[in-house]
């Protein structure tokens, strides 16, 4: 059955990356296999980073080869540059999950690179891709770190997220991602950022990806939600940060953005008390990091009815 | 100057009802005086109810008086009957807040009063209030607990809490509030109710109040901004709850509240910074009572420019 809104968890990624405890790989795959089983049909399951920088993805090939056996899964991966898709493509992932930053300076401090390098890489990123046989070809999203404000530069022009989201579409990117890296984006901004990039971008699929730094994460959704968002990126209890981003702490709670969907009446395909369950793998693995949420704390209300069970009513 | 939205404090009634450690008239009054001057300018700032139920609001009179001598604030207080609303008057408290509950048998466990006993009663409150000197006759409030759903009743529906609505504007009321008490509204309910409340009732002003229970708050106040309420009640640090309903902690936060609107660039009147430092106060008189809130983590963006700044620019 088809979703209205995809829900996609990326704490294995944006959440692993600021924790520095290792988290094995089989409650990594733990992790994975139950938010799957719970309904989560597109999980960042890892990122193809050179394990010297981050560690926590030394198990980047088990991950993403164990993933690809869960049925019905997307599974995709963050890569920082075209050596990191040459080895999702390898590794026959679905979905890779290319950022550069709208910030000038952002981009500088995260990956020591220009935009226009970064971009120039992308496209390189879209040779290999189209190289393979369509059936191994994977999807390519491209992202716009920064795009909502970023820590360096405060406010970034509307303009400059528009200019490499249409230069973006334009080396080939599938789909896009709109994150809120800093935390920094509010509802009325959300609105026109994307709305900006909607109309510019054609019938190509845009993604939202919020943080809950102040607490503004859930709002942030709804605005893009009413400029017609259908993908939205969240984390199992909050998990989650940029490590260049001080205070960025917490991409939005997938049980809370499942529940608020859920309760709108928009099919997430999530089982809400199923994904609850999934905390207690974070719980062990990471017992000395906070994990956030409403959801879990105050459970269901009464009478509560899933989105999939009221629109078949 | 005029504000765009008025945020209004509740939390020295809705917090401090839910807290069993008396806190101080100083503190109270300390609470109450740097949050004026920190730019809010509605408080509701004590209970009328008998010291024998609720032992945090012995100091009602004193509060109240006290609040009363801070220039340009707007004092409300909670009543729960006529004879609340007879205390208010006689201290003359700008604002008496009225609630009554949308839902039956949750009207029953928290007053012990059937619907109609409620309505009948605030009636007699417009009596009261009718009989004062224009200057002294204080603002009538009508609330409609549960109008977003109710722990005893799960959905309540919408045409009951229009039909109560109406009852209380017919009834003489000068505004009305609508609660999600018991933490369950989404951001289509929301909408749904309000609009067909608004439908209804003409230009009497229609205020929310949220709780952050499932972590929909904000999401909520701004779907109710959506349908034009300009005034929402919310709490310093989150502090609050309902007595009678279960997990249903956490108004929601002043702090994330005042920021959100400011960096929409809509007006507040609220010094932000100003505002942070006054959880110092609840921070001493409250140790062991947790404060919640993104902004007071992670603190304003780099580049951020309050509404009314943005606004004259």
């Amino acid at each position: 059955m088809s979703r209205e809104v995809i829900l996609r968890e990326v704490g294995l990624r944006d959440g692993l990356q600021s924790v520095s405890t290792f988290v094995d790989t089989t409650d990594k795959m733990e992790w994975i296999r139950r938010e799957a089983a719970a309904g989560v049909s597109e999980i960042e399951v890892t990122s193809y980073v050179p394990p010297k920088l981050l560690p926590q993805f030394v198990d980047a090939e088990a991950v993403t080869t164990e993933s690809l056996r869960i049925p019905g899964l997307t599974v995709a991966s963050l890569v920082p540059n075209s050596r990191g898709a040459q080895r999702g493509i390898e590794l026959g992932v679905h979905k890779i999950n290319f950022v550069m930053s709208v910030s000038e300076t952002h981009n500088m401090k995260n990956v020591r690179r220009s935009r226009e390098e970064s971009l120039a890489d992308f496209r390189n990123m879209v040779e290999l891709a189209r190289a393979q046989p369509p059936a191994q070809r994977p999807v390519l999203c491209g992202g716009l770190a920064t795009a909502l404000g970023c820590s360096y530069e405060g406010r970034v022009p509307v303009k400059d997220v528009v200019h490499y989201a249409v230069a973006l579409v334009e080396a080939g990117a599938d789909e896009l991602i709109i994150p809120d890296t800093v935390g920094y984006a509010n509802p009325a901004l959300v609105r026109q950022v994307f709305k900006a990039v909607l109309a510019e971008v054609g019938d190509v699929p845009v993604a939202a990806h919020f943080h809950d730094t102040r607490g503004t994460g859930l709002a942030n959704l709804l605005a893009a939600l009413d400029c017609s968002v259908r993908a939205f990126d969240a984390s199992l209890g909050g998990l989650g940060g940029c490590p260049f981003a001080p205070g960025a702490t917490g991409n939005i709670v997938m049980e809370d953005a499942a529940y608020m969907l859920e309760s709108m009446g928009i099919d997430t395909g999530i089982d809400l008390l199923a994904l609850l369950e999934v905390r207690s793998v974070l719980q062990r693995a990471l017992p000395d990091v906070p994990l956030y949420g409403g959801l879990p704390r105050a459970g269901l209300p009464r009478g509560f009815v899933p989105a999939r069970q009221a629109l078949a009513a």
